[in-house]
């Protein structure tokens, strides 16, 4: 177990492959280029995927934190 | 992958053509003409999608920066 | 493309017809008489939209900017 | 077509009908009593509509701003 | 019709019954206790409502303020 | 009937058993243990409810404020 | 029962196994390793449960405060 603040993970992430669940059910997975305090969060190579599937490729994308249930680094 | 900070992207987009998925559901694509720190944005020559398919033209459009979920360049 | 912040699109929509996409699917349509920071708008004319067709006639509203999803002159 | 401010609509609406749409689709009518700057709103005679039809007679309501989506002075 | 402003109608309404109705649709009615500025609400002899029928009795409650639609003193 | 403010009920909680309704439907019960200005709420020995029935004992919880509908001491 | 205010909680919940219940009902469970003010949470060996059974593994996760329903210690 690490003692971290939260957002260290955040910057851990970056460069890295990231997992976003959304408010809605949606979730993207992509490369995270870059996050601001409100958690939002710019994707490289993202995807929308469904049921764990990839839905449809979005490219670079801009995620507005407030929409952001959780982030998972994988 | 960059380093630039989120909203770097919306600068970088001005001009082109975006897709923005809202809260709800809906999906619109337009050319960026403009944008504020709330994530307020003007498109030209915005249409609505469904399902990926242009579902209706709606020339101009302000989008509240709060209902977005995100934005993705294309 | 003009480079006009999101904001000069409300003042040039004064006293022309607007559409007004509301949270929870309502859409309204009638001539934008004024607004302010909140994005509260209010129309005159005004009729409350069902898939395109007029559903009924609400003559002068006032709409609160919170539940405004998305404004487009028309 | 006026250039009144939005709020200027709720000061003229003081002891006329109005009719409120609030979130979750509830309509009420009655006469506006009273306001204030977060747009809540006492009604007299109000009246919970539903297809355009009184559902039940409620008296003297305040209702909170935040719940509404429209208000249409009739 | 009166002018007194909104919060008032709280301060008329202590010791008498009020229907609160909620987000999400429930409805409780109760002696009113006592307010604050959030609207924040302590009922007595409290019931939750079903379609007007007593769904079961809750005795005292405190009622979060952003979770209120409308009050309605009977 | 008391007049005692909102928060007042809260500290006379303490230590005895409460029934709290959150957004959503979900229902709890516990003895309280602690509670701050937004209304955070500890409970000891906690219990979901489903249909006024324990689905799931949960022992030790911490229940934002934001999520709470009403505070029932019983 | 304890007299500690609500965050000692999260405190005292570092490095060991909790339960998250998020809006729109979604639950996640892992081992806790830090917390903010917002009560944004990192979780680590996350686990993505349905009806109590694991759905999926997370791993390392971030959540946002704002989407917590509650938390227990287990």
């Amino acid at each position: 177990m690490t003692e971290k603040r939260p957002f260290d993970i955040l910057n851990g992430a970056l460069g890295g492959s990231v997992l976003l669940k959304l408010k809605g059910g949606v979730e993207v997975r992509g490369t995270m280029a870059s996050y601001d305090v409100h958690m939002n969060i710019v994707l490289e190579n993202a995807e929308q995927l469904e049921d764990g599937e990839v839905k449809r490729k979005l490219g670079t994308m801009l995620v507005r934190g407030d929409n952001i249930v959780f982030i998972s680094p994988s």
